[in-house]
């Protein structure tokens, strides 16, 4: 089959790659549509030294299962693929699984590709009303959603989002709902101004002054560079939390001594809630496809990943069954 | 009056320093006893840019006040001096004052001297029961006691602590007060005996092997040095909370990727309740005397410094009064 491959140096077509062959508790999953995302852009720059198929972000059909009541359905899966029996799994944590693998991240070909394996526990029914290329984004909508699963964001909260970009503009999306007082800090003035068409009740900035300096009670860094966490620390009060979620391949020394003095929460945050995710979706409470930039067939992936890492790209949609 | 002054470069005793002038607010003080701690071990390294009077720890009898109720009473002191009209001072959060100054730390001479200055509302009353070299303790074991005065620290949680330093060994006494499983993790295996006699119900050890990873609820982080926060990350468990104490004049790259994929919670904590930690000192549920290494008379302050900076070395307390 063709898949999109990272041989840990560079980003090629494999057109003889062999199908996947799915275990006893996994389904074939033929991808109708896939989403190139910030992280995987991380990963072709280095980061978790992953070598394998890329993508994580997808829509798919079941093609084969044991329990055939699976036979036929439009899926969206969970990525962390998790052992059930460590303490983690024991404690509810599956996501931070010891010995997890992570679909197209670590130790699991991921999506880009004409066909995937995935646990049937990892997968979840997207409503029919969902056409495939809404469905795509459950993923990082819902690593999106996961911020007001950690912590409770106050419909009095003054907060402010960095970063205008693929993840930046769910985040900003999901936080305005909550009907806190939001401003986006963003570097591309046409995606704030997007997102302001498509978000009620939100400020949208390209710059902010000191006058801002330690006045948000939150701070979420979804930046994807490596002054965010800084940046962050900067606009944050005293006592305040800071929401970081970028992962990066390499990143700078910044000063952490701002955290003790400001005594500031720190708190990671990574994948989130499907079910959340899929009922935002098919409320139409979040939209995305002005978020849309390309839908682009496997046979140009490499171009594909070209176009994704170019500053400003929106979501770029590889389409496997072209 | 004599005083021991950091000029940006070097530590020396200056005998000709002009004494101060209280402000009306203000008053004026004898200085009993002092404590030299890494937070002026790390000035004198760079950390704040500071220059003037060091020290920040101390015992005083009050000599001059307008409100003649202090004249003679033996007092602590808050470090932090806050405007009283900020938003920070406004909403309850004077140590974040935005236009603080901190005493022997920021744009205020500090105590290593005969006569110091403080505001009447930053003074707190000594018990009659504690002897200076207990009461001079009260700073640092506020900072300590400011742990769980930030998180709840459940006595079922397991616990790690980094450090066994002159604040480590604070820590060490008021997390144990909680019932927690707690682990202490140092260097020094004499300074680790030591508290281990006067702690009851707590683990030390010089090594962790990797089967500890991942494992505790909670972190403290109390090296003063700069890979602490990066081991705290790697022993802290998933959806764990890390609680960062050491501010260092530099500070080495470290992986924040953890940070977001294991989802960790990092808190900053800085000053804490002196109420609070006087409490423990006369209730002697917290012990200070096996703390002290030495008590030596500021007329030997440029060695007192040097002998703190040895690497083990114990508190080392200075006499202003010979
Ligand atoms: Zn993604
Ligand atoms: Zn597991
Ligand atoms: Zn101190
Ligand atoms: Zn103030």
């Amino acid at each position: 089959m063709r898949v999109l491959y990272f041989d840990g140096s560079r980003v090629f077509l494999d057109h003889h790659y062999p199908a996947p062959e799915p275990r006893k508790n996994e389904a074939l999953l033929k991808i109708l549509l896939a989403g190139i995302c910030d992280t995987d852009l991380q990963i072709v720059a280095g980061y978790m030294q992953y070598k394998g198929i890329l993508g994580h972000e997808f829509v798919a059909r079941v093609e084969r299962a044991q329990d055939s009541t699976w036979l036929g359905q439009t899926v969206v899966g969970e990525i962390n693929i998790s052992c059930g029996s460590c303490e983690q799994c024991r404690t509810g944590l599956g996501n931070h699984c010891s010995h997890r693998s992570v679909l197209g991240i670590l130790n699991k070909d991921g999506i880009l590709a004409e066909y995937a394996t995935l646990p049937l526990s990892n997968l979840r029914i997207v409503p029919p009303s969902l056409a495939p290329q809404q469905a795509v984004f459950c993923e990082p909508l819902a690593a999106a959603v996961q911020i007001s699963n950690q912590i409770q964001i106050q419909p009095t909260a003054r907060v402010l989002l960095l970063g205008d970009g693929k993840l930046g503009s769910l985040i900003a999306q999901t936080l305005a709902l909550t009907g806190c007082d939001l401003t986006v800090l963003g570097r591309h003035p046409a995606k704030l101004n997007d997102l302001l068409k498509h978000t009620a009740n939100i400020t949208v900035q390209t710059e902010l002054s000191s006058r801002y300096d330690r006045t948000f009670d939150v701070v979420v860094e979804a930046t994807g560079r490596s002054q965010g966490l800084q940046l962050a620390c900067r606009y944050v009060k005293p006592r305040g939390t800071v929401i970081m979620k970028s992962t990066l391949s390499h990143r700078d020394n910044i000063d952490l001594n701002k955290v003790v003095i400001d005594e500031i929460t720190i708190i990671g945050s990574r994948c989130g809630p499907f079910s959340a995710a899929l009922r935002l979706l098919e409320s139409r409470k979040v939209q995305t496809d002005f978020l849309i930039e390309a839908i682009m067939p496997l046979s140009q992936g490499e171009e594909a990943f070209q176009q994704a890492s170019k500053r400003g790209s929106k979501k770029i949609l590889i389409d496997p069954t072209r």
